[in-house]
Parts: C-alpha cells; structure tokens; sequence
C-alpha cells in the first residue's frame, strides 16, 4: 500500500517552522510496512493545494494531509478536499459540541470563524480531538483514502497513534509489528558499526537506526502472517541487540520514555531523588515532573546558576569553587551530596558546565560534569558536548537522567551478586 | 520569481532524519523574496525524481534540489538531472584535482566511485565544496535554473550562503524587507479578528499570521524598490498593530524570544528574579538560563512538586495547604512571596496547577495559577489549559514569563504616571 504526505502550511514554506511532522509520519508509515515515495508541502492556497491532492491520489493509495484545519481564514484543507471529492461540507453535532465545551472550560467566547470547524464533508469519518479545536478527518472513496490531520503536533500525533494506525492496520493483508529498542550513551555510528553484520544479513526481520539528539533507537520489524509469528521471528533479533548493547539500552518500549524509565525505576526501588542544576537550569527536574506521579519520587530541584546559590541551597564550599571554579568535578560532587544532605533524598543527580556559547577560564564550552550522590558513593563523570547552548543543556540533561539509571541499576547488581 | 524545492533521499521517506534543510531553504528564500509554493521529498529513485523534477521546472522558475550528489550507487540526482536537461556528463577538471586535495589531506586513497563527484553537466555552473567532496551545480536553460547542493548541512548552508544566494539576489529587481511582531496572550483565532481588516484591505505590505504553541507571530512584508522605501511602508502598519495589540507585543525582533526580552527587562532595570515552580517543574527557570548571561539577573530556582518542598523551601503554610490545597491562588501568592523571602530576589514568579492528564480534589486538569510577588503587590491569575500534560505545562511556563514581563513594565509605567 502506497502512502503519500502532504503538509500544508504558508509557515512551512516560509520556513517558519521546522517540519517535524514530516519526520514523524514518515517513521510510522514504514513501521507500519507502509511504502511512502512522496512528501509535498503546499501554501494555503486552494488551487495548489488541490493539484497536489489530485496528484496524489492518482499515484497513491492513501495520502495523509496535515495543518490547514484551524478556524482561520487561510485554513482551507477540508474545503478543498470536500471540493476535490465533490462532496457538501455539513455540520458534525458532536465536533460542534467538543468545541462549545473547549471555550466553556476555557471561559472564552467562541467567535464566529471557529463554528466552521465542526462542518465535515458528508460520509466522512471525524477524529474526535481531545487536545485542540479542529478534529481530523477520513474520506474514503473507490480505494482511494484522503485522512485529513490538525498541523500542531501535540494534536496529530495523539490523533494518528489513536485513531488513524488501527485504520491502516486494518486496510493491510500482512502483519507487521516492530519493537524499538533504545539505546542511550552510544552515538549513531558506533550503533551502526556494532550491528553492521546484523543490518546487512537480514531481511525479515529488519533493523533500521535512527539518531535521535542524545540517543539512537534501533527499529526491529517484523512481517508475517500474525502477531504471534512476527514476534517470535523478532525474539533472537532482540537478544542479540541486548546482548552486545547490554545496559546503554533503556527501553524496548515505544512510547517510554529516558524520564519514565527512571521514574518506574525509583517507584519501584521506592527511592527518593533531587535535583542540583546550574548550566541546565531546570532541565532535568522538568523532564522528571513531565512524568505523572513524579512527586512520589521527587522529593525537590533547586536551580542554582549562581556560584551563590550553589553556596546557600547546596552548601558547595566557596574554598572548592574559589580552587576548581563552578565548571569542575569537585563542585559536582559537592553539589549532589549538598542535595542529599539539604533534602534527604536518596539520590542527588548534579550538572554543572559550560553550555556556551563562550567557555570560561580556559575551559571550552560543552564542558559538563555530570554527578550522582546515592548510597555515600558518588560518580562524576566529563563530558564534551558540541553543538549551540540549547543542544549542549538538552544532552546534559539526557545524560543525568541515564547516569541516574545506570546508578540505581548497578547498586542492585552489586546487592544481587552479594547475597 | 518562483523557487521548488526538491530534497532527494530515502532516509527522509522513511523518517530517519528531520529535513531541517527545508526549513534552512525555505525561510532563506523567504527572506529573498522568492516564492515557494511547492516542496517535495523523494526518494533516490531516478524514475520518480525525473518526474517530480520536470513538474518542478514546468510551474517553477527555480529548481533547488538537495542531496543525492554524493559517491554511491544510490546517488543519482545529477545523473537524472542532466537527463532531464539532455546533457550529457563531463569531468570537470578543477572538481577533480579538489577531490584529489581532498583525499590528500585526509590521508586516504580515493576509490573509484569517488571520482564520478568530478563529472559536471555540460555547461553548468559548478558551485566548489570547501566542506565536503561533492561540488554542487547550477543549470541554466532558457528561462529556467536548477541548483544541485548536496544534503549535509554543513555543506548545504555555507555553499548556498556564499555561492547561491549572490546568484538569486542578482535574479530580482525588486527588494523585500519584513518585520515579526510578536505576540503572547491573545489567541490565534482572537488576533485575527483584531486585524481581520486589515489583511483584508493590505496587499502590500502584507500581514500573515503565524499561530505558535502559546504565541502568535504577524509578519509584516513589504515589496519596494529599495530598502529605504520598503521600511517606510511598513511603519504605519507596525504602528497600527501596536495601537492594537498595546502590550500584548513583546517584540519585533525576528529572533527574540519572550525569554530573551525577559532576561534583558530585569537587566535593564538591574532586577533579579527567583522562580517557584510546582507542575512546570523546572520549565520557567530553564527558559530563563537558556539566555546567555543570565546568572546576573537569576538569583535561584525552586522546584517544589510536593506540598513538603513547598513548606520547607518556599514556607507555604500548611494550614494554607490544608484549608485551599496545593493548586489554588492562596498557594500560588505563598509561593511566590516565599521565594523573594528566602533568595532576596526583586521579583519571583510561582506556578502551582495541575498538568494533568488527571484534575484533584473536584478542580480539572489544565486549572492553572501563575502569581508574581513585585515590590510588594501580588498578581496570581488563574488559567484553564487545555492540552496534554506537556502542552500545559509549556503553556503555563509561556504565561509565567509573559507575567514577569507584564509586572516589570506595568510598575514602570505606573511610575512614569506618577512623576
């Protein structure tokens, strides 16, 4: 089955924005065994856009179009493929109340141009969305699909996980199921020189590496007849993988993320973490709280960007950040166990670095300590990041969420080989 | 004049990498006052990039191709494109001795497939790689371009600043010049109808809107003869939108962000901040260090995700906990007294809400308070997100800097009044 995408967006054309979408989709159209061999971006233009979508449809089976659905005037996808399928645009009563109830719940008016996002081309089949106004849309017609998705990606991915892959589940003979194994501490092309024999032997199941910032993930997929036989096939793949890439791999499951596997982590060891950040600034303590339930585990995160802060909330010595400067392993180290002591965690994790764009004292910038206070032993480990300020705080931040995985693995395989 | 923009590469189809290349292309073009209407992604397949590259040159006047320049088999974007053009391929002699160079330095022997990189279209314009061993390639016949740049960014970037752009620069007789007006607490569908007349009645300069996640961004473009003149076109326009939007605007600078203008409000006014974050958990004080130079005005950060850390680092008093519970006005206003108490900052922002995906205590997800304690005064408002756990937080962090920004410059302008 022949997939095909099409953005629409002024924005993206104009450069505006990044399209991630694009990547996303893509990545699971073919973990859905799904063959994509165009992606199009078009303006809110009716015309254009229209071309496009003809175009489409008579080259492949489903096309996938995303953004245009909002209640502006410029939004104008659902128009134009309601005109392209020849079919009346009417109003869907339970998308018409999804949207009285959002401006409601909001204590805001509903303005005139936001009715239009209720209208739905007749037989089509709506996608009710929970996290915005404009709801999805699937018209099918001969065996040709057109599903038409919201732009923001916090709507179309909710959307197309939920709703749209058990629709193209169901329209595929095969089974095709993939697990993805992720792997943290490792970069891309020591992934793929580690598995280049495995990539290049295999055909069913396939191994497929994508980098990701901080991380790679490895894709294992499998087709066959039914679910059982694809995962069976998939079973010695994955034991190889765990055998040569060991611990670095932190989740075998899709949607786990670093945070939540150290968050279950602690739930289930039912210990208590803190947080001590300079360069990250917060970082960490926010990808740890974007897990529900954190505050179980999560006893505080003090941000402490100033050499007096790391004094007053952390109690680092001013003698070891007059000798070793903030940048060093030694304030890391006092950092995390000034966490300890100030909150009684179990755990301290510490980052102080130079994100740059400028180093310091004859320190580059990408120069980040990394430091774990658990159970009176501490680990500080350097690192040398590169890229701007933004990339150097989010690989930091990536890698303290894995050393406080790795700290917590490695005391139960010490308590495990003492008994 | 109409630029396309083709990216060839399977891994793009299949999601491995984000084409941040289109972003780079279009936004350059943008900024050139080049139309883009179309984008397109194939794959390295010579059958269907012939076909999308003879569309392109049918409806466009510039064709801008990238990737597929490179040494192996799967290369083949000059290959098709001097098909395309019916030219055939010779070596270019100073293509050639580069890549010779190259290998030189590197100490490696160069292989036999690299030397098809030397061979150029007849006739084309050869753009010289400093970065890499593809060159990249301009074809000119009749009315119509194609520009080959091979996919690396750090080839891709440097080559199309330096070689291309003085290129299609020499293109145009006329010059554009735009503004990004920013603005933060106005929705996308509310701002619109503020200047529903006016992108009616304009055509040049033109005003787009551009809805970001808790944002939305106008740009205002003109076409003149001159800079000079393609300024003054815009001031009256700018001037209206600040009539109307006041100080919903935090900028007009393309690559400000709410944090940067934050950041350097405080400097300006020689303020420091201190920030108390439950549910955002860290996002308002990572924002606030994502601006170089911020530990001058940042005296600390709390993340108090507990009703423990909030009594013992910010002193919110239990009974207050007890009586209203943790995400209420009451606790929001303690929160933020408590931080100015205890780090001696000027100004501290507090968010305490619940992110969700579950409400508590009979009060829903997304109920959010954002307070500010300033020279004495309170603000705490009280906001209903609607979203995912990510997407409020993002919001109520985006409000939360929005709120400090509005404190500092309502006290300024209440002074003024008052001289």
């Amino acid at each position: 089955m022949i997939v095909e995408l099409i953005f629409v967006g002024t924005e993206l054309l104009l450069g505006n924005i990044v399209n991630t979408n694009a990547q996303f989709l893509s990545e699971k159209c073919a973990s859905l065994g799904l063959s994509v061999y165009f992606q199009n971006v078009v303006g809110d233009n009716e015309e254009r856009l229209a071309l496009v979508l003809q175009t489409a449809l008579e080259r492949s089976d489903v096309v996938i179009l995303s953004g245009g659905l909002g209640p502006t005037e410029d939004d104008l996808t659902k128009e134009t493929a309601a005109k392209v399928f020849g079919l009346p645009l009417l109003e869907d009563g339970r998308a018409r109340e999804m949207l009285e109830q959002y401006f409601s719940q909001q204590n805001r008016v509903m303005t005139e141009n936001n009715r239009k996002q209720a209208l739905v081309p007749q037989g089509a089949i709506v996608l009710y969305n929970k996290n915005g106004t404009a709801p999805g849309i699937m018209i099918e017609k001969g065996q040709k699909t057109a599903i038409l998705l919201p732009g923001p990606p916090d709507e179309l991915i909710p959307m197309f996980r939920d709703q749209v892959v058990p629709y193209l589940q169901g329209k595929r003979p095969e089974t095709i199921r993939s697990v993805m194994v992720k792997i943290c501490g490792i970069g891309e092309s020591q992934t793929e020189t580690m598995i280049m024999d495995l990539i290049d032997s295999q055909t069913n199941p396939t191994i497929a590496t994508y980098a990701k910032v901080g991380e790679v993930h490895l894709r294992v997929t499998a087709k066959a007849k039914d679910e059982k036989t694809a995962k069976n096939m998939m079973k010695p793949v994955l034991k190889e993988l765990k055998k040569r890439f060991g611990d670095n791999i932190y989740s075998t499951e899709e949607e786990e993320t670093l945070e939540e596997v150290v968050v279950h982590l602690l739930e289930k060891k039912k210990l208590t973490l803190c947080t001590a950040e300079s360069c990250s600034g917060g970082m960490v303590a926010s990808r740890i709280v974007n897990v529900p339930g954190a505050s179980e585990v999560f006893k505080a995160g003090f941000v402490t960007y100033s050499n007096k802060a790391k004094r007053k909330y952390l109690g680092v010595n001013k003698h070891t950040l007059q000798k070793y400067t903030a940048v060093s392993r030694e304030v890391a180290k006092e950092m995390a166990k000034g966490g300890v002591f100030e909150t009684d965690a179990d755990i301290c994790v510490s980052i102080t670095g130079l994100a740059g764009p400028d180093g310091m004292d004859d320190k580059p910038a990408g120069l980040v300590y990394i430091g774990c206070y658990y159970k009176d032993r501490f680990t500080v480990e350097e690192f040398h990041f590169k890229g701007n300020r933004s990339k150097v705080r989010t690989l930091a931040t990536i890698r303290a969420l894995d050393l406080v995985r790795r700290c917590i693995l490695n005391d139960g395989m010490i308590t495990k080989g003492e008994k």
